[in-house]
């Protein structure tokens, strides 16, 4: 293979002020990396696009460092080995990288984890096989502890987290409640086996809610926060459990929503309810329960009891677009681009 | 022993709207009760007042019933059994009852518990060896987890669960930081072993607070709300764990405080330092720790290793007036009303 003169990447060009823009990137050009010893070069075949990396557009103080204006866009990427320096890697090996939105990247091969293409295609590592499915499984499974009978309630459940949230609940012997927009999304979520779908977007939200909670709700996997959040509070039972995964409804948020301020109440509900709210970074959880994740989650696929979705994006040169989409839940399942189109 | 005519109690008259007034309470005479098999006549000698009767006494949906208006206000009280009709109890015999703001009371020998004259003084059943203490040591150890040289931060310090809190963190090797209203509380944190005391009337509270921890804060024991809540959001460490025990500065709020609406930032705050809020109630934990607690605790005080203050008020009539300006802070240590004046 000869290497093209030029690596095609996206940076961030200026911090987003609200909701991203078009202009908050920029297509660039830039040298082929050279690697020393103990790297790879690889080239990009999928990026993930999360929510997360709203994030690390801002300046704001978070779990992560923010990117810089300038960097490449970070992200997580399924990558061919097209030049190695390290034992243990050749040329055409399939690799989970952090390689970001370029279509070349230079790695420490300490830092990318080699997939094997016989457990299904290696693009479900960014997502039901990747971060994605283990923030689902250990926010659930740790800090949600779901027990048979009890009520799980996940919002954006058609998404790569919201999915296998769901699905893994019922796994568990709970009872299953989706909240997506749209009808063709929840009727999605009854083809996933999830007893009941509501629709966010429906005029009737609240009461929808109500009626699918009739033992109110046990554990809410939180990862939009805003309307929806405040629709389920209200609904919580006693010992209640809120693994906060995220919060993609007010990613976009400059200014503090006006008021009353309900930061009270919600410490009421706190105390009253005797509930647990915890915030979570999957990182936390890898050492103690990837490998499990791993085993249990590959059987399921394979047995059919965890199923997914993916919106796959044709060409780097559209992520910014898809991206925008999916902060704004215009996606369809985990959003993933195709980068590496002329190879396929 | 001739008894009175009549039993002085002191019932709910209204539902306060805000802060409680004098006459939202109103003394009455009635009969003094008569027991039936099973149950014991108890005469008060103390009668502890604690924060949690204010909500009791709204009839907002909590963790306990609403008392009805009429209904004698609730409470833990040390009585002297005066007549039983029980195997097992005596004339003579003290115990630990819920028999309220009277001076008599029937009670079913189940729902009281004698107490040994050896251990120390019986009222501090009411106090450092009863509900209040095993709040701090049940919130704290099983929820706040304070770990050696970890920062625990305690508000309404002086009181019988923030002293308690304080000093069990000092023994549990992590660093206590007061907060309290005013220089004569904070030096008496001194006293008790706190490391740094912080007074949340000062005008600099804020800066004080932030010197107080100059490492953050691992765990916020939680029992006031409001403005301190609020200047200790942004001290709280990564993996800091919250225990939400009481918001008494928020017991009186009639309306939800006007905006921003700040339960978005708390939710981030939540998220981006994988925080754990946990509301409980100590009865939560009866089962599991508080024979632990009696041992322990008893062994502290006995070492010196716990100290506590009282704050004793003379008349049942007192009461009232006592309970609005504990709300407010202006006790100092544990509020007891000492009931039973004419047998000391």
């Amino acid at each position: 293979m000869t290497l093209p003169a030029e690596n095609t990447r996206i940076v961030l060009a200026s911090r987003p002020v609200g909701e991203p823009q078009r202009s908050d990137f920029r297509i660039e050009s830039a040298p082929i990396p050279s690697i020393s010893d103990g790297q790879l070069l690889l080239k990009t075949r999928y990026l993930s696009l999360d929510p997360y990396m709203r994030g690390r557009m801002s300046d704001a103080k978070s779990y992560a460092a923010p990117m810089a204006v300038g960097d490449v866009m970070v992200g997580g990427t399924v990558c061919d080995v097209i030049e190695s320096r390290e034992p243990g890697f050749a040329k055409g090996d399939v690799v989970l990288a952090f390689s970001g939105w370029q279509e070349y990247a230079a790695a420490d091969a300490h830092h990318v984890r080699k997939l094997d293409p016989r457990l299904g295609p290696p693009r479900m590592a960014l997502g039901v096989l990747g971060m994605p499915g283990f923030t689902a499984y250990a926010g659930l499974l740790a800090i949600g502890k779901p027990q048979p009978g009890e009520t799980v309630v996940v919002a954006a459940a058609t998404g790569p987290v919201g999915s296998a949230v769901g699905q893994i609940a019922k796994i568990k012997g709970a009872r299953a409640v989706g909240i997506a927009g749209g009808p063709e999304k929840c009727a999605y979520l009854a083809e996933l086996g999830f007893d009941a779908a509501v629709d966010h977007r429906a005029p009737d939200f609240v009461d929808q809610l109500a009626a699918a909670v009739p033992d109110g709700i046990d554990v809410y996997f939180e990862n939009v926060g805003g309307a929806v959040w405040d629709a389920v509070l209200p609904r919580l039972n006693t010992y209640a459990r809120v693994p906060v995964c995220g919060l993609v409804s007010q990613y976009n948020l400059t200014t503090r929503p006006e008021g009353p301020d309900r930061a009270p109440a919600l410490m009421s509900h706190i105390l009253t309810k005797s509930l647990t709210l915890r915030g979570f970074i999957q990182s936390e959880f890898v050492g103690a329960m990837y490998a499990d994740f791993i085993g249990e989650m590959s059987e399921w696929i394979h047995q059919g009891r965890v199923q997914y979705r993916e919106d796959i994006v044709d060409g780097l040169e559209n992520a910014p677009e898809a991206f925008i989409g999916m902060l704004a839940g215009r996606n369809f399942g985990k959003v993933v681009v195709n980068v590496g189109m002329a190879e396929q």
